[in-house]
């Protein structure tokens, strides 16, 4: 179970050191520190430990991290030394790049389906999936289980779809519609836009 | 230019709200509060109110905000009351839905060019652009005095490719690529891998 005392800027750091330690681990690297990963990441070393240490102890002092044993740690405070099925709702340019995409292997996610509303999108393939009528939304993701979702929609349309979404149990979203989403308080949602992060860079330029 | 001393979180949060109130325009709406765009974006009223007194008296007690107004003035913070160029780097699923993305429109950003290094692509079309050849890359975006791009690359061309967007003049970078960067302290960057997002969303579940 999550602990609460825990902030969410924690968490969200956690997968960052996950994805530099699989990293290290494909360049068959095993034993690093938080010095190393600091520079990698452009993070400091002691904000580092003091997040490692929230939850446990998982190096010695002097000898630094076994990449293999913290990224176990990691996988499984993140909960994702499981798979999880993700369904992407929008089979357009967005939703179709994301589901074809080859970066979830080995990092705890998959997508298993996907759905639209166009008639001429409904029955097509998309990678190696054929696109689902979103009007069986509901029922497809209930009998799959599935507890991710993203919405790859319009944003007119994303706020209903969000809702079908969370009355067949789904407990984390993650949007690509550049629209806020208002969801029920057991349910995460996450934000990709990209002019968000665009705007908050040229600020600065 | 930038006051250094307010917080990178809070300038973070600036797109967000103009976000919110273009939605509100779109509406056909004309004045609002803190309150209501408290409640749209899941942010207190209190965080709202003093994120945006760090930049000046923009409402008046009582009478909430000119929405026309203050959207105006988060353009003019964020640098987006004017059109910045974008070039994309990489013309694979991900690079391609960027550059065809309708939602920069009105939010000063337009792609303006896509790069690839696949003799398979160099010359194809892309939406509305022809894919140009990344052997150019740094004269093309010089020539275009392009400060803004995005990289949609596998990992391993990411950091090569960064390297070769800074010394083109680039200084916001927006990467795709699952990997940190390394770049200079004169240039942002802003990182979107959905896998991030999404494993900070399974650890509470």
């Amino acid at each position: 179970m999550p602990d609460k005392n825990i902030p969410d800027i924690v968490i969200g750091r956690l997968p960052i050191y996950l994805r530099a330690l699989q990293r290290m681990l494909a360049e068959n690297r095993h034993v690093t520190s938080s010095q190393e990963l600091g520079e990698r990441l452009g993070i400091s070393a002691a904000q580092i430990r003091k997040d490692l240490s929230q939850f446990g102890e998982f190096g010695k002092q002097g000898t630094g991290y076994s990449i293999d044993y913290l990224a176990e740690q990691i996988r499984q405070i993140l909960n994702v030394d499981q798979v999880w099925d993700i369904a992407v709702v929008g089979a357009g340019d967005i939703g179709s790049a994301v589901a074809r995409y080859q970066g979830f292997a080995n990092r705890g996610m998959q997508v298993t389906m996907i759905f639209d509303n166009a008639p001429s999108k409904i029955g097509s393939k998309v990678g190696s999936f054929t696109v689902k009528d979103i009007a069986n939304l509901e029922s497809d993701i209930k009998r799959g289980g599935v507890k991710v979702a993203m919405i790859a929609t319009p944003s007119e349309k994303a706020q209903e779809v969000a809702d079908k979404l969370l009355s067949a149990g789904v407990k984390a979203i993650l949007n690509y519609a550049p629209i806020n989403l208002t969801v029920t308080d057991d349910v995460r949602v996450q934000y990709i836009d990209p002019v968000i992060h665009l705007q908050r860079m040229t600020y600065y330029l």
